[in-house]
C-alpha cells in the first residue's frame, strides 16, 4: 500500500455452499428450493448416499437459472447409511465410484445449460478423506478419470486437498461456521461436547468473523486464522434454510461479496 | 455403375453388437475380452441391472483400444431382476434414469478417449420400448437429455424406433440370428415353442442369411425380408464368445464387411 | 335375544390401519409415534420399499408396549420409486421376496414380545394384486411359505382375497374414507378426478358411514353399502396424524369399539 | 473301554462348513448343489452381500433334504462390494441388520423344515469382530435380538467369540486348511506372502494334521495346536466342489466322523 493514501478496504468475497438434492425418490430432504436463493455453490448429490435423477435435474436446472455452481458431491455407495460410513473401499474401485458419479451430474448440468464446477466428498468419505492419504489419492484420481481439471473443495490442510495439489487440480478452501474449532485451526470432532454450534446467533456471528477477520474463536478461547474462500451452511434440519438465509444477509450488509469461485 | 458391365457385387456391410460388462461386483457374467474381439459394438451395461463403474471402465478401455464402438444399455433399476422386470416408471422418471446411466458410462468412454456412440435398451427395457409408445418416448427423452443426438439401436418398426425418429434422432435396426421370426417379420416371443434357436450351426446358416440375403426363414418356413444393419449376437451363455467368433468368421469369409455403424 | 325386548343396538368394532415405518436411513416419512398412539394395527414397512431394521424394531417395540397389531407390509423391491412402479416379477420370486420381508420383520416382532398379525402389499403390489390373479397368487404362495396362516388385509373382492379364501387363509376387508368409490363399490382410480377426498371433514363424515351405516356415498351420489373390519388411515402426508387422531376419537364418540383384528 | 485292552484311538469329529448361496439374482457364484454333498454346514448369505429370496429358499431345502445344519452368514449391507468392504455402521444399527438377515433366512430354514442352526458372519464384517470388540459386540446383540442362542462359529480367542462367551452364547471354534498360521495360531493375513495354501494336496494335508493332530505346520515352520470342531472349505473358486470333496473323502479315510455342531 503506498504510503499517505487510506487504504481502501480490501472488498472480502466469500461462497456459499450447501448440500442439496439429497432426497432419494419418495423422501426428502433439503429444502432445495430455498437454498438455492441463498447459496453460491450447490453441492449436489449424486445417487450413491442420496439424490436420484429425477432431483438431480431439477437441482440443476433451478441452479442454472439462478447462477449457482454446481458441484458434485461424491460419496461412498451406501444409501442405508447415507453416506455416514466409513467405507474401506479398494482404491481404484472407488476412484471408479467418484468418476460414475460425477458422470452422472454432468449430464444434467449440461442438459440445464451448465457444467460440473467442482467436486465436494460428502459425509463419511468427506472426514475419512481429511486424514487418510490412500482414500484422499483414491478421490483425486476419481476426479482425473471424469476428465478436465476440477476444484476440490474441503478443509484446508487435508490429505484430499494435498492430494489434488500434487495432482495439479485446484484447491478451494471453506470453513464451517457452526463447528468448533481447535486452536490449531482443526475441526472439534462431532462427538466431542461443544463440536456443534447451535445458537443461531453465534453461528451468524462467527460467519461474519470468517469473513471479514479471516479468523474464529477456538474452543478454548483462543484466535484462530482461517482463511477459506467458501463458506459451508448446513441444508439438512429444520430451519436451516432460515438461518443461511440470514448469515448471507449480515454478510452482504457487512460487505462482503458472496460469489462462487468456479 | 457404367452400362454395359456387369454389375459388381454390393458389399455387405454389418455391424456385430453384444450385451457386454454385465457382472457387478464379485459377479461375473460376460466374458468381456473375448467378446471385444469379436463384436463391432459393445453394448456396455451401465450400472443399474448390472455393470459395476471399474468394469464400465475396463471394458470402455478394452473397447477403444480394439476400435469397438461403446454403446450405453440403459435399464430400469432393478439389480435383483437383471433388468428383466417390466417396470411401470413414470415417464420423467425413466428417462431421467435413462440420462443418468448415459452420463456416468460417457466418464468412461471420455477417459478412454472414446465416446458414448450410440443407445440401446435392456432386458425387459427393449421389449417394452418395443410396443410401449409411452415408454419408448421416455426412452428417447432420456437419450435427448443426454445431449447431442445418440443413434438408438433396436428392432425395425419398434415404438422405439419411431419415436426416435420423431425426436430426430438416428436409428439402426438390428437382427437376431438365434431368435425366431414370424411371417411378419417379427420376433416369436420367448415363451413360445421355438422362440429361440439353439443349434449353432443354424446360427451361423441365419447370420449368414441375414448379411447376404437380407431375409431369414420365418418358424412357418415362409422367407421373410429383414433389413437390418447389425446382428446381435449373445455373450451371456457358456460357449457365446466361441459362437459369435465363429459368426464373424463365416461372415467374413463370405465377403461381409464387419464395421460398427457409429 | 330375548322375544319382546327392544334390541341393544349392536357395537360396531373396527381396526383402524396405517402404513409405518416407512422411512430408510437418515430419511423419515411417517410419524410413526404419533400414529401408533390413534391405530389399532401398524402396517410396518419391511425394507423393501422403505423401512430399515432399525425403525423395524423401533416401530414394533412401541406397536407391542400400546398393543396394536403389527402386519407386514410387504412390498416389490424398489426402494428407488417406493414401491410404487408396478413390476413384472416372476411369481415363485415374488413369492420369495414376500417371505423373507415377513421373516425380517417377524424378528422385530418376537423381539418386542409380540407376533407378525397380517399381512398387508403396499403401493404398486397392492394395487396389482386387486386384479391380477397370478401376483396376488404369488403373494398367497409367500405368506404360506412364510408358515402359520396369516390373515391377509385388503380390499373386498380383490384377486387378493381369492387367493387367500383359496389357500385358506383368513381374510380381512379394508375401506378407504378418504378414497372415492364407484356404484359398484370399487375405487375411483387414482388419476381419475375426485378420486382423493382431500376436505378432512369429509373424511371423518365418510368413516362414520363406513362404520355405522356399513355404506358410502358414491362419487355418483348412490348409497353403496361397503361392510369392512378395518378402516385405512392414511400416515404420509403432513397433518396425517392428527386427522387420524380425530377420526378415532369421532368414531369412538359414536360408540365405534376401536379394536385389532387380529 | 475294557481293561486290559490297549485303548482306542477316539474318534475325531468335525464339521465342514462353506458359504453358499452367495449368487445375487441372474449371478451364481458357488455350485450350491455340490457343495451341499459335501458339507455338514452351509453357511447361507442372507442377502446383503449377496444371497437373494429364491437362492436362500432353494438353499435351505437342499440342505434340509440332505441334512446340512444351516446357518446364517450375515454381512455388511454391500452388494456392490461383495460385503468385503470394512464399515463403520454404529452398533446399534449392525444389530439391526444382523437380526434382520436372520430373520429372513429363518423363514426359509422353517419352510424347509428345519431352522437356522448357527450364524457366522461373512468377509470383512467376519474379519473385524475378530479384533473389533464393538463391532463383535453388536453381532452378538443382533443374534440375541433374534432370540434363542444360536451358537457362533468363528476363529478361536476372537473378539468374537469373547463377546459371545459373555452373552451366554455357545461358540463353535473353525479352522481354514487353505491359510497360513503364525506361530501364535492366528491366521497370517491375506495380504501377506504365502498367506494362502493353494497347492490342493497341501490342503489336504494340512486338513488331516487339523483333524487327527489338532494341530498345523506354522509359516515358520512351528508346529501350533488347533484344536477346533469344524473346518471351513471354500466354494467359491474353480473346483472348488471337487476339492472339499476330496478333503472330505480324506478325513474319512482316516478315521475322522463328519458331523454338523448343531
Amino acid at each position: 500500500m503506498t504510503p499517505g493514501t487510506a487504504a481502501a478496504p480490501e472488498t472480502v468475497v466469500l461462497d456459499l455452499n450447501a448440500d442439496l438434492g439429497e432426497g432419494f425418490g419418495r423422501w426428502r430432504l433439503t429444502d432445495d428450493d430455498a437454498l438455492l436463493s441463498v447459496v453460491t455453490s450447490a453441492n449436489v448429490a449424486c445417487g450413491f448416499h442420496g439424490g436420484d435423477p429425477s432431483t438431480m435435474r431439477r437441482v440443476c436446472g433451478t441452479a442454472a437459472e439462478r447462477g449457482v455452481g454446481i458441484g458434485a458431491q461424491v460419496s461412498y455407495r451406501d444409501l442405508a447409511g447415507f453416506g455416514r460410513r466409513a467405507m474401506d473401499v479398494p482404491p481404484q474401485e472407488l476412484a471408479d465410484e467418484i468418476a460414475y458419479q460425477i458422470g452422472a451430474l454432468e449430464i444434467f448440468a449440461r442438459a440445464a445449460g451448465a457444467r460440473v464446477a467442482y467436486v465436494k466428498p460428502h459425509g463419511a468419505l468427506y472426514n475419512r478423506s481429511v486424514h487418510d492419504a490412500e482414500q484422499a489419492a483414491a478421490v483425486v484420481e476419481g476426479i482425473r478419470l471424469a476428465g478436465g481439471a476440477l476444484p476440490v473443495l474441503g478443509l484446508p490442510g487435508s490429505r484430499l486437498h494435498e492430494a489434488a495439489q500434487r495432482a495439479g487440480l485446484p484447491v478451494v478452501a471453506e470453513a464451517f461456521a457452526d463447528r468448533a474449532y481447535t486452536a490449531a485451526g482443526t475441526l472439534v470432532p462431532r462427538h466431542e461436547p461443544g463440536a456443534v454450534v447451535t445458537d443461531p446467533d453465534a453461528v451468524v456471528q462467527r460467519s461474519l468473523g470468517l469473513a471479514r477477520d479471516r479468523a474464529v474463536t477456538a474452543i478454548g478461547g483462543q484466535r484462530v486464522p482461517v482463511r477459506v474462500r467458501s463458506l459451508c451452511v448446513h441444508g439438512d434440519t429444520p430451519g436451516a434454510a432460515a438461518l443461511a438465509r440470514r448469515v448471507r444477509d449480515e454478510l452482504e450488509a457487512a460487505g462482503v461479496r458472496l460469489e462462487a469461485f468456479a
